[in-house]
């Protein structure tokens, strides 16, 4: 049986930055030519980044992701890399787009993948299932593809494929079958969600079954806006064998040895395979070794366990929109509390302490353990701290205005919002936002005050998990004789806003491993009032809980972007009306 | 022939209120059957309003539609309206969902006409064609039908098609003319766009011609979140002779007789026509009057001029926004600028001026003359006016941070928003923002200042069409006698921001006249640099222009939401990625 050495480019590209998108792919090429690699594969949508949304709908774009595509195959063989056959991902387009009275003059754009050799395009497939759910809006942008495209590399017959292919049983993978393949490329811009990883290997073991033949998995990695994809790119042989697996969370090339059956079938006519056509190219019946003299470097790698995992996601998360939106540095305020000294030991493990700015903003409600608890957290990590007490600023406010009540409690929080701002102007940093999934839920937050930021690491983790991730960090920390960054008194202490004198989050919420329960129920299963209920809530407590939730749309469509770690964050992949009238309880 | 007297009920519901729209629909039936009509129509979704986005995945949502139906049919028998039939959208469910690692629970959705005849459901039909482009998601929410429901009507075969299925070529309105029907119903939820009635007529005629058969049209009307339905409701006949037509804006029951072939085919087995099966029903051969000795009351309105159609949809827009949301009032920052002056005239137009507060927040940078407009447009409107000078709070802010530039200026504009959100929380008004669509598009407003607030009628109006509106206004009012509401010298006088001493926009932008027409082809048109320099626009403000457009996208994420009245409003319709390195001049 022919051996080819595969390299699984696990890599990090940029939405929009096609020219720097494309250099990545020369490096990493001669780094897998380097090491000996006989195919290179690299990420869906590899030279547009991915998803690039209504970018797809400007065909100036398309035009420079197909021209990028073409320079790229000819720079590959300039840089005497033009023998090693190299997968990338990129946007296309055919045809006259789709005409109706309405439609958006971007139709008839292709989720494409090329396969470069010799300094041209040596085949092109089109991405055949497109998801249409979750964060995903593919039908809105994309036209499927109805052939699937097979490739003889050194012998081999090898089928391509794109991400969702995969997560579909029929089309591509079954067709690959009766193409009689003995490889099939996948190549994925597939999103961290929390356990994913439990779920990806069966599924590529599931496909692999169905094609029977060996399926290379390849996975971005890095965050975009509210996405952050986690790499666990992988080698599966037709028997369900792991053959090799990369890390998470890290840029990796992953080279392994694959034996592989030596083609059967003539590359000849167009065949037809259930509703997709089979289109055969051959590329090569030998292949030579590449440059190097490198060795195999595969392997396979445990995945991480969950509160490790969630915080290498919000990690990468945070530096990546941080460093890809070219912010210097960050401001976040420092209350003392559980869900600041989280973000900011995110921050400083994201950035390094000397981008992250940390500001005390006391008021007179302000208990003398937030300030010190802030103080300490500043001190454990080494970021810049400083000091603005708002009690002046709220005066000149109340002296001017007639407010009391929640106006009055608003106030505090809206000129913390305004200091972190000017801060921002003033200085160039982005602000951090602070807020847990579980006050977002229920509205638990002031509009332009806490809820002020260009970016949200915690938004998409419950309360309750915020506290294992703050236990965790700190154990893994003395674990590794470091400092624990956050102060036990942040993580023992009950949660308060301070917005008023003695205020506890438990004088308005349920206790958070009451609440956290419900809301997940109800915000990542879509389980109604009578689901809640029949698994165990008490009702009284779950048409409160409903009640917060269905009346906090708005605050939520206005809140900033922040790392997706579940099926169901808000923001684009949970989209509910703010004008509704609907209620659980009747 | 026959003679159908139809009554096209072009109504405002509520997304989630399904009582109240299920009361809705008795009501309009009464009417209809008061006027003598043998059939009358509601819009789509008409139960659950629309659109009902991911409630669609909230299984007990689906459940209380499809009960809601059933008890509707009932009620409008014991109305004695059970021999009336009564075509209502609403929201459907069938087999299990569908299964797939990632799928919604939802999936299996239908959107769904029904028609109630003697206290029960006498066909069904699913929507086939489904929009996927603009604001519509459809394939993200519904599985599209495959079977045309033709039913026999006082002897006349009627078929039954939901909106899209209008806007698309083939499938139903093809299978209709197979089916030899005489009349095809349309409901609809079509969202107000400009000028989308010039559209609309001729597209109603070519479906006509193509089924060949009378169509009725009936749209929803009203505002929801950002979308406007305007009405507009119509019945064509086969030969595109418009026989009457509602107004846009108002709710109206349109009643009008015609004349229609009768049924020809039997009434038997399934057929299948194309890729559509057809299912007949038979519901009556003949038809007694409804109760009432009614006339038909159609006729044929003109449809209205740009400006006042315009200022209609933003009117209608604001009033469902507050009044579906059940905000008492609302509240406003008056500069004495035009954009204010447009958004207070437009609010006390839609919700009368005792529900509308306008405040003066001067600062040491305001004129005189900002201050005498703002006065006057007060005075003009008699909306509630209040003035709170700023600086006080503003040196509180100086006196504590070191602050300059931009970062002062904006200081300014946040210090606004802090008092108009209190104001918010103390008295309860809704927050009224007031940037245009300029300048949301270049990012000149100040994030958590003047973008404070919980909605924006003219968040979707450009710069020169504010104006134009404002003309218009003033024009009217005089035509009627009344007092123009707009300050001549608002209209008149630069815009300025008026945060630092003399400031102008034209010192930041090009002059509106210029600046426009290149955001409309950017933003509108998906033009690329090159399609804009081509048509006639300086490279070198293009690029500039463009710069801006590309870099200000986070701040629209931000921006409240607004009524929509283009096909390319910022906001849910226009999907960009924040993190984008893409640039049109690269």
């Amino acid at each position: 049986m022919p051996t080819l050495r595969l390299a699984l480019c696990q890599v990090d590209p940029t939405v929009g930055d096609i020219a720097g998108n494309a250099d990545m792919v020369r490096g990493w090429a001669r780094r897998a030519a380097d090491a000996g690699a006989q195919l290179a594969l690299f990420p869906e949508l590899m030279l547009t980044g991915y998803p690039v949304e209504d970018l797809v709908f400007r065909r100036s774009f398309v035009a420079a992701s197909r021209a990028a595509l073409h320079r790229l195959a000819a720079d590959l063989a300039a840089d005497g890399l033009g023998d090693l056959p190299v997968l990338v991902g990129y946007l296309d387009a055919d045809g006259p787009p789709q005409v109706s009275a309405d439609a958006e003059p971007g139709r008839g754009a292709r989720n494409a993948a090329a396969l470069l050799h010799r300094g041209a395009v040596a085949a092109v497939y089109f991405k055949h299932h497109l998801p249409n759910y979750g964060v995903f809006d593919e039908d809105r942008y994309f036209v499927p593809g109805d052939a699937l495209t097979v490739v003889r590399i050194g012998g081999v017959d090898v089928a391509l494929t794109i991400c969702e292919d995969l997560w579909q049983a029929g089309g591509p993978f079954a067709v690959a079958r009766q193409a009689g393949v003995g490889l099939v490329l996948n190549i994925n811009g597939s999103p961290y969600e929390l356990n994913k990883d439990d779920i990806r290997l069966p599924l590529v073991r599931r496909r692999a079954a169905e094609a029977g033949a060996t399926v290379a998995y390849v996975n971005m990695v890095g965050g975009q806006d509210e996405l952050v994809y986690d790499g666990d790119s992988m080698i599966v042989d037709a028997n369900g064998t792991l053959l090799a697996r990369a890390p998470q969370f890290v840029e990796h090339l992953l080279v392994h040895d694959v034996e592989l059956p030596a083609a059967r079938e003539p590359v000849g006519d167009e065949e037809v395979a259930d509703d997709m056509r089979i289109v055969r190219t051959k590329v090569s019946d030998t292949l030579p070794r590449g440059h190097g003299d490198g060795v195999a470097v595969g392997g396979i790698i445990a995945p991480v366990a969950d509160e490790a995992e969630v915080w290498q996601a919000l990690v990468l998360g945070l530096r990546d929109y941080v460093n890809k939106n070219r912010f210097p540095s960050v401001v976040l305020g420092l209350s003392g509390g559980i869900d600041s000294a989280v973000v900011a030991a995110l921050a400083v493990d994201a950035l390094g302490a000397k981008r992250v700015v940390g500001v005390s903003l006391p008021s007179q409600h302000s208990s003398e353990h937030s300030r010190a608890d802030a103080e300490e957290l500043a001190k454990r990590t080494g970021l810049d701290f400083r000091i603005e007490p708002i009690q002046p600023m709220v005066d000149a406010f109340l002296a001017n205005l007639s407010l009391s009540g929640v106006a009055v409690e608003n106030l505090q929080a809206r000129v913390r919002g305004v200091i972190l701002m000017a801060l921002s102007n003033q200085e160039g940093h982005l602000v951090l936002t602070t807020g847990n999934k579980s006050e977002l839920a229920v509205g638990y937050s002031t509009l332009y005050g806490d809820s002020v930021g260009g970016y949200n690491p915690v938004k998409d983790v419950w309360k309750t998990l915020i506290w294992r991730l703050a236990k965790w960090r700190n154990a893994d920390a003395e674990r590794r004789g470091e400092t624990p960054p956050i102060p036990e008194n942040s993580i023992g202490k009950p949660p308060s806003a301070e917005l008023s004198p003695g205020q506890l989050d438990s004088d308005s919420l349920p206790e958070y491993d009451v609440l956290d329960p419900i809301l997940i129920g109800y915000v990542d299963g879509d389980l109604g009032r009578e689901g809640l209920v029949a698994s165990g809530h008490d009702p009284a407590v779950v048409d409160r809980v409903l009640r917060m939730v269905d009346t906090a749309e708005y605050k939520r469509r206005q809140s900033a972007p922040g790392t997706k770690i579940s099926m169901k964050a808000f923001g684009r992949d949970r989209r509910l009306p703010v004008t509704n009238r609907w209620r659980e309880d009747g």
